[in-house]
Order: structure tokens, then sequence, then C-alpha cells
């Protein structure tokens, strides 16, 4: 957490009133430096404080986007690139002020392309508007992080979330890029090619490099057909380990799950609460399938038998959209959930990820430690992953509790690092986990740090994420 | 192609000579430098005259590749790292000369964690061995380029082959490296965890760079459940593009085809007269599906009734392991099935990748193209993923046959790229593809520069490479 590490750092304040003065000019009303603007452009669902830019700007397009950048590359003025601000570390924040670029208005699919699966989309769009987009093509593209985050934001961050387990993540399923780099070059990173031995993998370096190497203006994803059949179901247990061993015999057996997500008993009964529903309030599996209608049946009858092993009770099942769509949204709503718990109160996600064989070990400890500690802190998991959110409830006026809950999250990193896991699954390092990284990394941040210096050699790209330079 | 790019650069003499003392003195019999040693570290199934290293070293552990990188760069001498030496686009001359490290002795398996589907090995292990002694376990590793290559090798010039249609590419099934880098520091690019958000994305820039930023000391591999059931098929077409529109049917469907690979008439007559096979001699696909019996059956009579839609012919299927062997070994024979077409001739492997719905056209005109310019050039194709290869028989003797497959190669990178595609989908660039490289990337080659720059200051790592620096 180290959220004494989030300081301000050095202004240029010269080159940043010359960078707005431009701006202005150029983009008028676009150009925007009123307070709440540029509050509302650093914290939406981040626990950390803001550090404001100076002004957001809204480009129409790449072209306008290439001429921000050197405007701003000129002036040696940071650039902070925006997509709809449900990132959760801290990316957005401006510690050394400079430019929010705010891809709202690039949002458009610029092309579909049925007959191979993919389709090319500005950066702006949402998930959801881009499911809404494709849903009279028979197509979808499955990456699901939750929130309704935009593609450039999900591919910045390497998000993932409930169908990872089938679909991959934002790495998976990006194809290629348009980027306009730190000098203020366009280049793409690939083809529509489904593969490539081409050189190297740029598009994997800009996937999840939280806006620190240049600006996204288009993205080609792999796109899916929408399954024959799905079906979902909830499945309680009578511990998170025996609904863990569930997963891990189901992954084992190559069960293609499409979602395998664990609440437990405290997660199952906040959902309960929020949404007026009457699941038992034990740890529970919700799962869904994807098939041909004899498949997924198949797979769900499996999986049944899996979970009756591990002493899992009666399936609640559900193949009707509505029903469906009426479990994963009380699955979705967990982190309102959550605030509910404890009104007032401030969550904090986590977000670690360990090798499936360490999870119910790991989710364990970690539920214990938040007992000892005295700290509220619900789980959710995508346990297919391995990956799972703790969400701390806190109050931040509270110094004895933040100190507790920033003791509680290096504990859970170091737990998960000692299990040959990660620090962060799906939600990135941002300012928040900075710490957590040079714990996890060590070394291998010197490579990251020489390639930033390469790319960006006046670390005007979302300077002071990821990792400190010095 | 461009043989003519294929060059000797400037030698360091004098940091050659040092080196080889030093090392001589280390390692001894494990230093060679004999004529026909050195000769076998450039040249196996390459259709690129060989350049020499001026030694080959046999490390047995990632503390002597440290060392042995640490002599080479003080002494700024070029290192070019080898696994099996089945590389295809003179990935493993020594234009400058230099060490060639070869990973022979480091082919351990140094831990299969069962429970998670993975497994760390080191580089010099080949995927058959490995396959052997993963048979136990009832898991496999599913990347199958055909060659025996080493696993190293393979992550170096991000491989894929048959099974890559289902089960990814090596860049979506290495979880993380060991990598000596071109400064002797040891670094591990990820965890064990199955998926990450923290920082770069190391992993996917090693796997495919070809060793020119490092040199890899071990891989954590992703592993599978060896499937319940396998059926394989062999079904004839009247014509290319039916097959191939059967099987842009096939992924629209969204059929987990495990393989589907399709041989033109040439190489079905080539494979029938290398291995005494009775093929009817007109295109065929190879298809394979994995799964549960029930499901490998549903999706087999999902696809035959595809197929029947293209006029495809009687299907020829085997499940039990020898037929099925025997179908493949058929498949995997068809570079020495070509070798027999024309006896003497060399073969040269192509590797254009295109979205799948130009596929149909992008064969048949390279098809056109061939017979037009009197070449011999059977066509084998992984068309699941839109990749596919024309191995043309030459004589390199003859200077205007060297002339017309250039042309040739050149016309049909070229197609590739005006249909969105690639010049290699699993080849890599190596020496052969600089040029088409240039062709395909342009701008975009300028950060790849500056971040081998970064990494690699003096250009020791397999110098001349994917791409020219100045």
């Amino acid at each position: 957490m180290g959220l004494s590490d989030i300081v301000a750092g050095p202004r240029n304040e010269e080159g940043i009133s010359a960078a707005v003065g431009v701006l202005k000019q150029r983009y008028g009303d676009r150009l925007n430096t009123g307070q709440s603007m540029r509050e509302q452009h650093t914290h939406t669902t981040t626990y950390i404080p803001g550090q404001l830019p100076d002004a957001v700007v809204f480009p129409e397009n790449a072209g306008e986007v290439k001429d921000i950048v050197r405007i701003c590359a000129d002036h040696k003025v940071p650039i902070i690139p925006f997509g709809a601000g449900t990132s959760l570390e801290g990316h957005l924040n401006a510690p050394n002020g400079g430019i929010s670029i705010d891809t709202a208005h690039m949002n458009r699919v610029l092309k579909v392309n049925q007959e191979d699966l993919d389709c090319v989309v500005e950066p702006g769009i949402t998930r959801e508007d881009l499911n809404v987009y494709l849903r009279d093509t028979g197509l979808f593209f499955p990456i699901d992080p939750g929130a309704n985050a935009s593609i450039g934001g999900m591919a910045s961050t390497r998000a993932s979330g409930t169908n990872a387990v089938r679909y991959g993540t934002m790495k998976d399923n990006v194809l290629s890029m348009t980027v306009i780099t730190a000098v203020g070059n366009e280049i793409t990173t690939g083809t529509r090619a489904r593969k490539s031995s081409a050189g190297y993998d740029l598009t994997r370096l800009f996937v999840g490099s939280e806006g620190t190497l240049g600006v996204i203006t288009s993205l080609t994803l792999r796109l899916f057909g929408i399954p024959q059949s799905i079906t979902s179901g909830v499945c309680p247990f009578s511990s998170v380990d025996d609904a863990v061993n569930a997963v891990i015999m189901t992954i084992q057996m190559g069960i293609p799950v499409a979602r395998i997500e664990l609440l437990d008993a405290m997660m199952m009964k906040a959902t309960n609460d929020y949404a007026g529903l009457d699941y038992p309030e034990t740890p529970a599996l919700f799962i869904e399938f994807h098939g041909t209608e004899n498949y997924a049946a198949e797979q769900a009858e499996l999986f049944g038998e899996i979970a009756a092993e591990f002493g899992g009770g009666d399936f609640i099942w559900a193949s009707d959209q509505e029903e469906r769509n009426k479990l994963w949204k009380a699955r979705h709503d967990a982190y309102w959930a959550v605030l509910k718990l404890r009104p007032g109160a401030e969550a904090i996600a986590t977000d670690v990820c360990v090798p499936i064989s360490r999870l119910g070990e790991c989710i364990s400890e970690t539920q214990k430690d938040a007992a000892e500690a005295g700290l509220l802190a619900p789980v959710v998991g995508h346990v297919g992953d391995g990956n799972f959110h703790s969400s701390l409830m806190i109050n931040r006026n509270d110094p004895k509790e933040v100190a507790s809950a920033e003791a509680f999250i290096a504990r859970l990193n170091q737990r998960a690092l000692s299990m040959e896991g990660t620090c962060t699954g799906e939600h990135g390092i941002g300012q928040g986990k900075k710490t957590a990284l040079v714990n996890e990394m060590g070394g291998t941040l010197e490579p990251m740090r020489q390639i930033k210096r390469a790319l960006d050699p006046d670390n005007i790209m979302n300077p002071g994420k990821i990792f400190s330079l010095s």
C-alpha cells in the first residue's frame, strides 16, 4: 500500500504553463482546467488520494493525440492517458502535474472482421459498449473485469476478470495496437494475423505498461462466437478449502469452465444483504460453462460430481439469460456490497495471485490474519487462475486502521511471494504497489527501467507509476 | 530471402582471442574450436550459408552461463545461444564471429508441479524429451513445431506449429524465464502465477527475441492434461479454397479443433511417395480433436457436416494411438518428403500468416505465382491460424533459380502484408527475413532497436539478427 510513498514530485511549471497555453489555443473547450474535472480524472474507485493534472484534454482521433503528445514532449510535460477511470492503484494520478488525455471521444468501433473473429476499436470504448455493438454479429469480447472499464485502460493494466480462466487476459486478446510514442511517433505493433514471430513482441510490452510508454490510439482485438449454450450455477461449500479443492480438481481435469469464482462466507452475506438475495451464507463457487448444449450439460454434470466429492451443497442452476444475469450481477456487485458492510468505510482492494495448489492455504491464512488484525476483509476470487481479492474496509481518518491495513497488505503480498505468486494478478502496480513490486522483482526492475528510459527519455509518459526511475 | 544481405561484419579479433583463451582455461574440453563442431553450430535445416562462431562452449548450469556471458561481455565478444539447431532463418550464424553457447548439457527437468499444471525446465531439453519425461504424470506440453526443437530455442523464435490453434504458441505457454542479460546479470521475468500485472511483460519480450537480449537458463511452462480422447482424421477436398472455407467455418463456429492442417495436392503426392501411403492426391485437411469421448465425437461429427458442405470427401478416421501416430508422422515428415520431390535440391521454407478470411486467396495466388515462375513449391499450412509454408525446392548453384526464388519470396511476403498479415507466423526473422521485417514494421523497428541498445549496449547478444542497428 505505502500511502506514505505517494508524494508529489517536482513540477516543470514553465513547461506546463506553456503547454496548457498551446493546447488551449488549439483545443478550446476540449481543454478543461476546472477543479472538479481535474479531480474526476484522478479518483474514482481507488483508495489513493488524488494528485491532480493541470488540465484535461479530449482528443477526437489519433492525429490529435499525436499533436497533443508532441506539444507535451516539446515542453517536457507529463501525460496521463485516461480511459474510464476505474483503475485501483493510483494509475491516473499526476504527481508531477501535467495533462490528462481523456479518450472518451475516441470510442468508435473502427471495423469488425466477422469472418476473422476480430475487430479494431478506439481505446475509449468501454467493454459493455463494445459488446452491445457486437451483439448482432454473434460475436463477443470476453474479458470482463467487472467494472465497465475502457478497452484502452484494460490493455494498459493487463486486465482480466471472471472469464480469464477460459479466454485469457488482455495479453491474450489484443492482436495489435497503434500507439503514439513518447516522442510523438505513431507505431503499429502488429498485424491482424493470429500469430507472428516478427521481431520483439511490442504488443505484449505495451499491454500492462500502464501508460508509461505511450498513448494507445487503437486496438485490434480477438473476438469469440457467443456460445450456443451458457449455464451458470452457484454451489455452496462448508469451507474455503473444500471449494478451492473442487476448483483444483476441475482445472486439473481440464474441464473448460468459462468462469469459476469464489465468494467467502462474509462476501456471500454482503451480497445477500446488498441485493436482497438468500444464498446460503457459506463459501460458494459461482460457475459458468460455455459450449454446445450437450457439452455444457456434460461439463456441468462432471463438475457436480467433483463438487459433491468435496462436500459441495445443492447447486442453484440457471440457463436462461435473465436468471444468469441476476446471478452474475450479484457477483459483479461485490464491490458495492462490500461498501455496505461498513457504511462510511472505504474499500481497499488487494490482488494477489498464486499457483492454485497454494490457493486454499493462501486464502485461509489471509482470512486468519485479517481476523487477528481486527480487519473486515471479505474475499472474492477468480480462483481458476489462483487470483483473489481481500477487500479491506477501513476508516481512512483513523491512522491506526490505516497502519494496520498497510501492514496487512504487506504481509499478504509477502505471503503470495513466498508461495511463488505475485502481488497483482490483474490490477497493476500504479503507485500503490511500487514497494511490493520491488520486493517481487528485485533486479528484474533494472531492465524495465532501461526500457522506460530508452523509449521515454524525458519521462513524460505517466511518470511515477510502476517503478521509480532513480 | 535476401541472401545477398548475409555478409560478415567486423570482428573484434583481440577480444575474441582473449575470450577464447579465458574460456579454454576454465572449460577445458567443454570449449571446442574444431571446424566441424563450429559448422554444426550454424547450419542444419536452414538454407542460409553458415557463418561460423570461433568456438562452441557447453555450460552445465546457469552459473556457468553467467560466467561465460561475463567473460564475453568483458571482451565485447558476440554470443550466439544454441539449442537444437533446427531454426530456419540463419538465427545461429555468427556474422561477427564469437562464442556459440550450446545448452545441450542443460537439458534437465528441474521441477514438475503436477497440481498446478506447470513445470520448470532448462533450455536445452527438447520437446520430445520433455513429453517422454512427463508421460507418467498424465500431463503434456502441447507446442509442436514438427522438428524436435529445444524448449529454449522454441521460446526464442516464438514457435508454434500444429497444436497452436487450440493451445496457443510459446508466448502463451511460457509463464516465466530466468535469463542472463547482456551484462551478465541473472533476472527472473515472472512467477508461477497463472496471470500477472506486475510491471512490463519481460517474459513476452524475451519470447521471440531470438537470443538478441540474453541467454535463457530456465523456463516455467504451462502443461495440459493428456486428453481423455483424441481423434484424428484426414479429409480430401477438390480445391484448396473448399478446404480453407471448411476451416473458416470450423473456426467461426468455435469448434475447438486441436489441429487443423492443410496439405495441397503436390504435398499429398510427396507424402504418399515418401511414406508409401495412398491418400487421395488432392488438397486435404489433417484434423484432430481433444476432449472427453463424447465431446471429441460430437466435434468430429460437426466438422464432418461442415466438410460435406464444402464437398469434402470421405474421412479417414483414427482414434488408436498407432494409427494416429502414423497419420501425424506423414504430416510431420512433409519437410523430408518435399526434399524427395526433387533430389539434390534444397528446400527454402516460407512462413506467411494472414487473417483466415484471406487465406484461400493467399494460398491460391501463391500457387499460381509459383507455377508461373516455374518453381516447385508444395504447401503445408497451420490453417486454423492462417499460417502456411510454401517450400521452394531449388538448386542453390543455379543463380537464375536463386534469383527467381528470392523474387517469389519477396512477392509472397508482400502479398501477406497487403492482406494484413505477416511474413512470419512462427519461424522468426533471423537473417533471412530482415528486409521483409523492414517492409512490414517500418517505424515500429525504431522502438525495437532502442530496446536492444538499452539492454545490450555493446551488441554482443546474437548480433545481426532481426534488424540491423544502424
